[in-house]
């Protein structure tokens, strides 16, 4: 949930106190903002500082990013009426701004990087919602009082997510991430009925692309083979152990994650070690070491950097890339 | 985490606004609002109207449960001083109304009733955060930092919940419960390592009380297994597929849960579908069925009590008993 952007100094001191999608909005600072872990932990790619309610802001919703809450919908959706309000996505207009920090980008970093998106199931939570939520009891009862509503709502969404996407590849994105970030709320049947045809529609839809697609949750264990649909790569949250991820998602996928961020705040001595856990457990090929979710605000900066370089000396073949820095937040 | 009273007008009403902890230590009133439930739903057991916090009151420290935030310590526990101010529980003074509670309702009551306590990690987390958490930064941290006031901490709030269960088994409880609620938050490795040693050592340890042991979690699909040891029963949030959960746990501890409590806010159609669902998956033996987590407060009583009628209907051999009633919060 939290950028790594929140630990470093040169973030806090540039972005100030003003609003997160009025920063996004400012090319030079965005690609700024996401050049500051790359430059400071020497990660082995870069993931782009925006926010996945940025194509909701594109077509016209009033949406705000509220400091300690999070993503908040003046109009909430509720009804079938509401699909009206989501008008197709016209990249090259309404997320200009974002494609041009992604031009900047391309033309200063030396690694690779990523674009991303919100899931349909996860930006529909926050639609229906109006807001963060518990326990998704508005988004769970559309999906199962009117499940055709819930499902066109999810079809735009995805559509929504595939032209965000497909335009930061244009722009030169060299890996795209989807965003899952609440699709651990639902029980497997819901997930597999509700949110896979949609998401999985989403990323075969991309694989004319030929960059590889990273699908991302929080809590989803029960879901990763699922969630492996159409995707190269597979998020893995530090609830569930490497090698059974690995059965669950199958030899022909990667596996991204899954270091516990808090244990990030009990120091370099606790953090190698889970860290060398990981690789044991991620086995060495197929996996892209990375945090299970969002860096602490209150991490050491310096504690990322030495796992970092730790990652770097046990993985001298190079197949195991380093990915701390996600900039998203969602 | 939210009691099955709450969507009750006659709990609301017998409460009002009052602190749950007074209402607690009134006996009369406690054991009403425990049978509440059981007359409206006609379950097939009641749980004890309590909090897990109890027995740290109980041994005089200074806690409070702030209505829609949870139980806050006035004073966190954060080194290994702090462990002075855990002094064994005296049940019978400490408790006393409580025990007096579990004897006019075992005088009262058709069906057994559960007793409970919290677990030592959950437990403990409240009280080295000072209140509820996101993330469990502080008590993750404790744990890598300085494993050995952790463990010393987790041992005596396992003391502190066996004596508290022993003390209600004996006032007259047929069953026990308990609530690691947060143990789901936990990494695998970080479970095996330092949760499960004192949680065994505590349900291991109630075996000579001849009662049924029951384990509860949220979010604990990869320590399925692990909660098994010492337990006859172990919950199963709406995460987990009950056919996989029985796979993680074996053949001879049974299964309580797993109905996702957001699906009631859907209405009869859709809970019921979902309860016959889990039925099915949750293969007719060995299966207590349940929410998986506490019931919402705007649920409609109506919907659980089509729910109780249902399960009742669909397993005439009584092997499935129901047990929406939960009045547990932790």
């Amino acid at each position: 949930m939290r950028q790594a952007g929140r630990s470093l100094p040169e973030y806090r001191s540039l972005r100030g106190e003003g609003s997160i999608l009025e920063a996004i909005r400012q090319p030079e600072l965005a690609a700024e903002v996401t050049l500051q872990p790359v430059r400071r932990y020497g990660v082995d790619a870069a993931i782009l500082f925006s926010d996945i309610v940025v194509p909701l802001v594109g077509i016209g919703l009033d949406v705000e990013v509220v400091p300690g809450r999070g993503p908040v919908i003046a109009e909430p959706f509720r009804s079938r009426a509401d699909l009206a309000r989501l008008r197709p996505l016209e990249p090259e207009v309404d997320l200009a701004y974002v494609l041009e920090a992604v031009k900047i980008l391309v033309g200063e970093l030396t690694v690779p990087l990523i674009g991303f998106a919100g899931a349909p199931f996860t930006v529909a939570s926050y639609l229906v919602e109006g807001g963060p939520s518990r326990d998704f009891a508005r988004t769970k009862a559309l999906m199962h009082t009117d499940p055709a509503t819930f499902g066109a709502l999810l079809d735009a969404l995805a559509d929504l997510a595939a032209s965000a996407l497909r335009a930061q590849v244009g722009a030169g994105a060299a890996a795209i991430q989807l965003f899952d970030s609440w699709a651990g709320a639902l029980s497997r049947s819901d997930y597999e009925r509700h949110v896979l045809p949609p998401t999985r529609r989403l990323l075969e839809g991309l694989a004319d692309l030929g960059v590889p697609r990273i699908h991302f949750g929080v809590g989803t264990g029960e879901l990763l083979d699922l969630m492996g649909a159409g995707a190269d790569v597979v998020g893995v949250d530090w609830r569930v152990p490497l090698d059974a991820a690995r059965r669950r998602v199958g030899p022909h996928r990667a596996l991204q994650g899954n270091l516990d961020p808090a244990v990030c705040l009990a120091g370099i001595d606790a953090a190698s070690n889970e860290t060398r856990r990981i690789l044991a457990e991620g086995g060495g090929t197929g996996h892209v070491f990375n945090l299970g979710h969002g860096v602490l605000p209150a991490t050491d900066p310096g504690v990322l950097g030495a796992l970092v370089e730790l990652v770097h000396a046990e993985t001298t073949d190079g197949r195991v890339p380093a990915g701390v820095g996600d900039q998203e937040r969602a």
